[in-house]
This record gives structure tokens, sequence and C-alpha cells, in this order.
């Protein structure tokens, strides 16, 4: 049997993402906590990690590599902001060793960057999956690209040789779920009506005037008679359409740029489809993959091997 | 004492506003009922309003004329969509006898136009304050005006010659609400921060990429450290700024045309700032008022005085 070496740990507001890696970085077991930083009361994540997590994964004593929220002012301990530009090396030397942690254990710093309108724009986890991404695509460490990680507040990265220099974020997720659950618009209808998606990007035009454009999806069904089960697939369409129409001339994506889009495949095929729809290229990547190889360099960098 | 002639009533989702009227219009009394079409159940309008809203008023015998959502499949009967163009005329022949009401009771339909991207856009009670301001404001009768409704659903109508002929809604009042009850930037401080309100006015840009602008709302706390306390204001600024922005280009509007806004007089100030800030000269008008004069003309008009 192989051997354990490493527990990585994507520690989000919702959930926490475990694997056990051998020493090649290979996954040898996975498992996911409902234990996101949402739910944690203040000062418990060391008690948790340490009398929960760890018994439950076998992993007493192996070393720990963490990210995501759990390195923010809501989780374990703060692991301060990088700025932009920054590599996986800065990452790797901004690691920080947390309070009260048995073995050894430490989390990874989020980005800080130049956001929309003179405010600045943070992430925390997904910087970790970028490099992971980059780790396992040679051929990108060189030269510009774009990536795009959908979810709750999704990343539109942009990566030059190596370094992430500049993200935008956009609350597409947030703003589906609020809407969904708590607006006009609420209902609880999945999201899989394939017609109605595409209906709403097409009703997502180049973005602009958001807060009118989410109108029709209450007006095409009591003017217009649509069934009010296909409004969350509308919504989405709508919402996913908006952003990929508004946000990739900000970073200056032109026809010719292909989005590398990384995360969970079902999120990424509509980000795609909406792509094709604004005439853009993309290519979708696993995010799982992504994460485990990005908190594997971490840990190698971070011990010299 | 001057005798009672009419009870005007604009029933929406939320509250029920009445208005004693004398037989030249003028408001003799008036009441709220947080009896809004969202709290009856099914079928009870009618039976409510005899029992409850009537005596309450003093007005048992009044003919009543009732706009809003009451006219809705939610509410007492639904008083079908007029098509645009619409004209108080229309209204006026477009108005419906609820069954089981006792004495005259009219509620007036609502308007359907063309909506952004091929789907409809619909309303129920602004169509009435779009006449009564016509009513009171004679000089606006001829010609094309531009006229703003703020609030949960923002109406942008445009009248010619008296007649509303098109139209758009923003759902700029629920975001607001939604964000700041269930989203990431949900606090319970007021949003009467004047400073960060301007703040979000800048923000707001062309009205564009809203979702990644709205996460600049939570990157200003995390990233810059503005106080949370100035999110509600900021938040404000912010959508009501993409709304001024984004909106009245659909509409034609150009920097020389004057918006009439329309409605609650706080809100109204707030549209206000926002259009100076686009440059778009406009000038406010009491909802109230309108209102009033708009069930009023309505009255008239089914009556043949």
């Amino acid at each position: 049997m192989t051997r354990a070496a490493l527990l990585a740990c994507d520690w989000g507001t919702t959930n926490l993402r475990t694997w056990t890696l051998d020493a090649g970085g290979a996954v040898l077991a996975s498992r996911d906590f409902e234990l996101g930083v949402s739910r944690l009361q203040p000062g418990e994540a060391a008690a948790r990690f340490q009398s929960e997590v760890r018994p439950a994964l076998d992993a007493l004593a192996l070393p720990a590599v963490l990210c995501g929220m759990i390195g923010s002012n809501l989780g374990w301990t703060v692991a301060p902001y990088l700025d932009c530009p920054a590599s996986v090396d800065d990452l790797a030397r901004g690691l920080v060793s947390p309070p009260s942690a048995e073995g050894w254990v430490r989390i990874a710093p989020g980005v800080r960057g130049e956001g929309l309108a003179g405010a600045s724009d943070v992430m925390r986890g997904e910087e970790t999956q970028l490099f992971g991404w980059l780790a396992l695509n040679p051929d990108r460490r060189q030269g510009r690209h774009i990536v795009c990680h959908p979810g709750t507040h999704a990343k539109w990265m942009v990566v030059e040789d190596g370094r992430l220099i500049h993200f935008v974020t956009a609350m597409t997720g947030e703003l589906f779920a609020v809407l969904r659950q708590h607006s006009i618009l609420k209902s609880d209808a999945a999201p899989d009506d394939p017609v109605a998606f595409a209906e709403g990007l097409a009703a997502a035009g180049d973005g602009g005037a958001l807060a009118a454009r989410l109108f029709t999806a209450r007006a095409r069904v009591v003017g217009r008679g649509k069934s009010a089960e296909t409004t969350p697939s509308y919504l989405s369409g709508l919402l996913i359409g908006a952003e990929t129409a508004s946000v990739p001339p900000l970073l200056g994506v032109g026809p010719r740029t292909q989005v590398a889009v990384l995360g969970d495949a079902g999120l990424c095929a509509l980000y795609s489809e909406a792509l094709q729809h604004q005439g853009l290229a993309c290519e979708i990547f696993d995010g799982e993959a992504a994460a485990v190889a990005g908190l594997s360099a971490l840990f190698r960098k971070a011990t010299g091997q």
C-alpha cells in the first residue's frame, strides 16, 4: 500500500474538501466535510481539525496544507493577502503556520489585486487552483492566458509568464442564488432546461442594463405565458450570458483569445456554451485536479522537495 | 364639511393606500393598510375590502376606483393588460367591475408593452400615476416625455402626445433588497451615507458588468478597509447608478432630454443625484398626488363627469 504523505485541504465558506496524497501527489483518498468556515464558531478551527477531520481521515500525523477562506478572519488564522503580481513561489513563501496546530500545518495566503472602479479585488482558494493548473499544464507557463473560475464568486484571472497579474470577480453565482430563493423570480424548479438557458443567453445581449434584463425573466412568464418552471434555467442563462459578454472586454479579451475554464464540470459546460455564444474559444479543465496539484506544489516548495 | 365622493385606492403587493376624495378630487383623508395583495388569501379581497377597509374609512357606500396588483391573478379579479400605446381613455374603457363587490367598484387594468429581448414588459399601478401626472401637468400632454418611476421594479416610461408608447422595467429596488438581506453584502445599517452613495454612483461606470461591479462592494471592505456600515449606501449608489447609466440609452434618451422622476420623495432625490451624475436633467414630481389625480380622472371618465 502506498504511504500517505500529505493531507491537502480546500477549506471554503460552505465545505471542507480533503485529499490524502502520496509522496508523488497522487490522490489516495478524498472526502468532503460539511464544515465550511461559515459553520465554524470563532476559535474552534484548530480543535475541530484535530478532533474531527484528522481522525476521520486516519491522518493524525500527516503534514497538511490548507487553502481557501480558512485563511480569512472568519477561519483559523489570517494568512495576509499577497498583492498581484503573484507567483506560486510567492504563495509558498506566504504560507502561514496557524496557532494551536498539532503537527505541520500551513495555510495558503489569498491574493489581492487592483479591482474595478478603484476598489481592490480579493480571492482565497482560486489562486491555489490556478497555480495547480499551471503545474499540470507546463505549456501555459509562458505567455498570457485568461482563466475563468466559475462559481458563487466567479474569478476571471490574467496570467502572464506564470504569474497572476490581474483578476476580476463577478458575483454571478450569488446573484443566481439570491434571486432564485428570495426574489419575485423564485422557483424550486431545477435549472436543467437547455432551451430556456439558451433563451437567457440570447436575452443577455451585451450584458448591460442587467436590472432591466432581469425583469424579462418575470415578463416572459406574466406577459408571454412561458412556464414559470423554466425561470431558473432562463435566469442562469441570462446571468452567465451577461457575465461572459461583459467581463472579458474588461480584461482585454478579444475574439482570438482562448479562455481556460477551470472548475466544476457542470458549471464549466454552461460557461463553455455561453462563451461560444459570445464567439470566444474555450477549453475546460478540472478544478479538483487543479486544487490537488496546487496544494501539492505548495507542500513541495515549502519543504524544499 | 365637504362631502366625500370617491374612495381612491392604490392596492399594491405590499400595501393598500387609500384616499377619500371630494367631488373635485381633493383629498379629505388618507390611510394606509398593511393589506397588500401578497397578504391576501385567495378569494378574500372582496370580503376584506367590504368588512375592514370600507368601515375603517367610514366609506361604506362610496364609489371606489382601485389600481395596482389588486387587478392581477393574485388580487381580486384579473383586469386584463392593455397593450401599448395606451391613453387614459383606453384605461377608463378597460376598467373592470370585480365580482362580489358591494356598491360601485372598478379596477384599473395594467399595461403591457414590448420589452427587452423579445420579452414583453408589464406594469400595474404606475400607468395610473402616469396619467394622473399628465392630468396635473397639462403642458406635458403634447410631445415626447420620459418618466422614471423608481421603486422595487422601477419603470422607465416613454409618453408621446399623452399616450404611453413604450416602457422598460428595472428590478433595481428588488436587487437592492435581496442583496442587502441575503447576500455576502448583507447589512442592517441604514443606507444614509451620502459619501458612500456617491462612491457607489462613481463605481457604477456605464452600468455594464454589474455582477463584477457588485463585488467591489465587498472588496472595498475586505481589501481596502472601508467600514461595512457603509455597504448599503454604496450598494444603493451602485445599483441606482448602473440603472441610470444603462436604461436611458435603451429609450433613446440623450443628454438634452429632461427626465421626469415620479414617486416617493426620498427615492426621487437619490435618482435625481444619479441622473445628474450621468449629465441628465431631471425634475421631481410627487407620486402620491399623481396616484390620486389618476384614480380621480378614471372615475370622472367612467361616470361621464
